[in-house]
């Protein structure tokens, strides 16, 4: 079925439903970033294959919301399918609420899919459209249209995330989470996405690609601990530690019926649990709705997870020591693709110790293609890669102790002295951004600026967040904080690691981006109060050939070298001979 | 009275009424900042003078919560009261709902003025302490205990503020404002707060110190426009105004009775309204809760006021020149004090041209007085100052044309170099927050650490805003949009007019702050959309013998020796002999 065809079927079901508007947000029954198959319903009702967006149908319009992410992918994959982009942030774009209330008549009726919603959402959406009288019903539709739909969902082994590499054992940590629930006077907790159950119960998957989690769903009850899942893919050693943890094992085809029973209890839960776990709780229960709480625990890592990262950094640093010296060594002289370069350094990256597979698929934009920010270049059609101008590659790895995600820009060639400049100023704005020391209770919108400042100071700026946190062995994207322009009241704690990467974009010119990982870390405490400061994880050098040292201050001159030398430190003695030479070439003080 | 004897009084009378707890929050039924005489509730019944804090009492407690600009005053001004300081903040002080509901026992009463609580603390106390069911109830228990308490409102003139300095006509402003309220689909709009009142009608008074407000409500409906004051107050040209907008004048007192005839209208009102005009409105009408439209437009302000600024700013930087060169020359050979040198300060501010009064009580704070953020030097008991150490002075004039509100630091004598290095580090803070260019949509709130970043570094910072709004001939004080670690969602716009004040307080032994008001102007429009930046405003050297030049950047250097020029150019050729000699000795370039 092409895009139209796919479109066509579903407002056939929708006159038939007598529904005026059907809304396909990019989302699974746990809310996850990244979507197992079956559940990307979005890209394959409208063909738009980026991380973030959604659709809305009405009889004879149709839009895709997305941000600035995909302002160049989007047209590209929505051509032909009579789907509007509306690009979200940008003036003039309507907001899909207000763009409904235009388009759906008084009295009309909108119908979502509420084992893919958010409660946030559905409630959101009907107080939203109450204004017009328009009512919000849950009705699957696209069930009926995508004949493929391959579900039943994955049957990927789930295993032990050891004591020794968690830091805290399961009991600790449900002990911990019904101190909470007691604090908040709960007697039920529903844990619903994917990466806080593996944390919870020191466990991981992979059902979903590059994220180590698997489909699950927990309920704590004063009495039990209840965790729905697949009971194949459970192996022996996962068995045994829900026993010791006292952790029930249920189908995951159970979870619903499991809720439907649930009655007079005051329940916990995220309002960015699906709406269909609130349908089946309605019945004589409270909700007591505010974040899972072991979502803040698991974004605050101990010192045995911090370590882990510190641990995989500087294997990761060795694999990307090792692509980049291939890298640009070869470009020009061998063939080479912005694909078949993904490849390769995802078999550098194999050859490290306790290698599991990436932590996202791999962004390799040369030249303009590095100004599609989530670009994935595909194995057909992917962009021939020479000694010429700029390359931009983005990728992480996931290993047992820890993840990463890096960022690196590159001159294959020659750059104009435009290219450097700007590069130049992203790495200004990294680096200030490693430096600041900040009081206890700052939060990621406050620090936001200090990585755009150099940028923003010649009428430049990026259309992407500076900073996601990233989980332990687990989501390269998790939250609750950030360092975005967006208020987020999540505060930076201790142990919260975050990433660093500011970039620029030149359409269909070049991308830039530099990225660290960096750990928020106690610096001192003072007549002033507490302050933190960031301690970068990422071992990696950046490429000087791409940069106008002449506009780095004496301070940032001063960071770059002392961060180079410790890159040495950490990485040469894992290196040898020719990639060991270039690698100290590449370090020396500037 | 003591304070005691009132407190005792009040807990009296708590009992005759069966209440529990009895709060005076600082604020009158038009939750002005600086309130007039008779709604001083909290410095009366507590003694503490500050400008922000209110009081909780119980039948065998009491607490004064305020913030970390008063914690030196606070406890001052509290001794032997038997009220407790709070301080707001500081990791271990309770909220006050907390303490309320550990304090009061289940199904207990909480009195508090309905006419002096904002609907929005009102509606927030109701929710909260409905947790174990304690009812809050409207109850002005302090009329009857403050038996000189002087009511019936000041009878100081009201007068025109012609739309040559206005900029915008009254009818226009209500023509702009009743499209606001067709927008939002409200019938009836009510505008409580003084400086709104006074803005849309392009009136002033002078009801409350330092601010050019008078006591007044504006009621529009789509008919009709009301404005409730006292009629003998309004002069000829006053009344004529209000007669050619098609304004409806009504005694102050007709507002209540005004507002309880109002039935089936969708009302548009602030939730920082007096829970009173809420009450008064409840039956039979639908409120639409959001801020005033004039609010935002007043504080966009239009380029005639913007002119008016810059026009005041010289005429209030040859004050401050003149101030400067008489305290650096006197202070050590003529007896002056604190107090006395903000005397001094005001009779400089008098002889420039349309000078209205001061904008606020003068802080001269002189040594460890400097360290007290809001101190205010009374007559007696003021510390005499010589050419020793360091003086804080942050002062300001309303003039006909507009409002000003500036710090300078001084070094009367000999300074650590410890100081020196902060008061550097502050003023590093203020020139980066001067310099910084930013995107169209960015909040205060992104921007503060700015103006900290210097000092966080050494992990200093100071407990207060970086930025507040200030009104055209208008309170020093204005909204939305501010400077500060809040979030605070307005987006700076141009005309905004903000404070940039970053400071440093070594507590007993100096206060460092420097402050200029600047606006927020459009810089450029790039393929990354629309850029502000900040237009300086406030024309005043600083004083170099307070700094340590060394700690400067290249660019921070090149900032201060542009602006000193840039204040040579606008004030030498009003200022002639020794006073011009000195002057141009200090903007001479660093």
């Amino acid at each position: 079925m092409t895009t139209s065809e796919k479109i066509a079927a579903l407002r056939l079901s929708m006159q038939e439903h007598q529904i005026d508007a059907f809304i396909v947000y990019s989302a699974d029954p746990h809310m996850s970033e990244y979507l197992p198959g079956e559940w990307q319903e979005r890209s394959w009702l409208s063909g738009f294959t980026g991380s973030a967006g959604f659709v809305v149908v009405t009889k004879d319009k149709a839009g895709l919301w997305t941000d600035g992410r995909y302002f160049v992918q989007a047209p590209a994959e929505l051509e032909g399918s009579g789907i509007d982009l509306m690009k979200d942030g940008v003036e003039g774009t309507p907001n899909y609420i207000d763009w409904l209330l235009s388009e759906v008549p008084d009295g009309g009726k909108v119908a979502v899919n509420a084992l893919a919603t958010s409660n946030t959402n559905w409630e959101a959406l009907g107080q939203q459209l109450a204004a017009k009288n328009i009512d919000v019903v849950d009705l699957p539709l696209l069930k009926e249209i995508w004949k493929d739909r391959n579900s039943g969902g994955p049957k990927n082994p789930v295993f032990v995330h050891p004591v020794e590499r968690a830091g805290k054992s399961v009991v600790q940590k449900l002990l911990d989470i019904r101190q909470k629930m007691e604090e908040q006077q709960a007697s039920v907790h529903i844990i619903s996405s994917l990466d806080d159950v593996a944390w919870t119960l020191n466990l991981r998957g992979s059902d979903v690609e590059a994220n180590p989690v698997f489909l699950g769903y927990i309920v704590l009850t004063k009495n039990e601990t209840v965790l729905f899942v697949d009971l194949e893919k459970l192996d022996l050693d996962a068995r045994r530690q829900m026993d010791e943890a006292w952790v029930k094992m249920r189908p995951y085809e159970e979870f619903f019926p499991y809720l439907q029973q649930i009655r007079n209890e005051k329940i916990l839960i995220s309002p960015n649990t699906n709406q269909s776990v609130f349908d089946a709780l309605k019945n004589d229960n409270t909700f007591i709705k505010g974040p899972v709480p072991g979502n803040l625990m698991k974004a605050t890592k101990n010192e045995t997870e911090l370590q882990g990262f510190r641990t995989v950094m500087q294997r990761d640093g060795v694999s990307m020591v090792k692509f980049l010296y291939w890298l640009t060594q070869n470009a020009g002289k061998e063939a080479m693709t912005e694909y078949s370069i993904g490849q390769k350094l995802l078999e550098f990256r194999k050859a490290g110790k306790n290698f599991v597979g990436e932590s996202f698929g791999s962004i390799v934009g040369y030249g303009g293609n590095g100004a599609i920010v989530h670009y994935s270049a595909k194995n057909e059609g992917s962009k021939a890669v020479t000694n010429e101008g700029s390359i931009l590659v983005d990728s992480g790895g996931q290993y047992l102790e820890g993840t990463t995600d890096i960022t690196r820009t590159l001159a294959l060639g020659a750059v104009s002295d435009e290219f450097r400049r700007n590069c130049t100023l992203v790495l200004k704005g990294m680096i200030q951004l490693s430096m600041v020391k900040f009081p206890r209770g700052t939060r990621g919108v406050q620090l936001d600026a200090v990585a755009r400042m150099a940028l923003w100071k010649e009428g430049k700026d990026y259309a992407h967040g500076t900073g996601h946190g990233v989980g332990s062995f687990m989501n390269v994207h998790e939250g609750p904080q950030n360092i975005r322009k967006d208020m987020n009241a999540q505060e930076l704690l201790p142990g919260m690691v975050v990433s660093n990467e500011p970039g620029f974009y030149a359409e269909n010119t070049y991308g830039i981006r530099h990225e660290n990982l960096v750990a928020v870390k106690e610096a001192e405490t003072t007549a002033f109060g507490t302050f933190y400061e960031f301690e970068t994880l990422t071992v990696c050098p950046f490429d000087r050939n791409a940069l106008d040292i002449s506009l780095l201050t004496g301070e940032e001159k001063n960071w770059l070298n002392t961060y180079h030398q410790w890159c040495r430190e950490k990485l040469e003695n894992d290196l040898e001979g020719e990639v060991k030479e270039w690698f100290l070439d590449q370090v020396k003080p500037i």
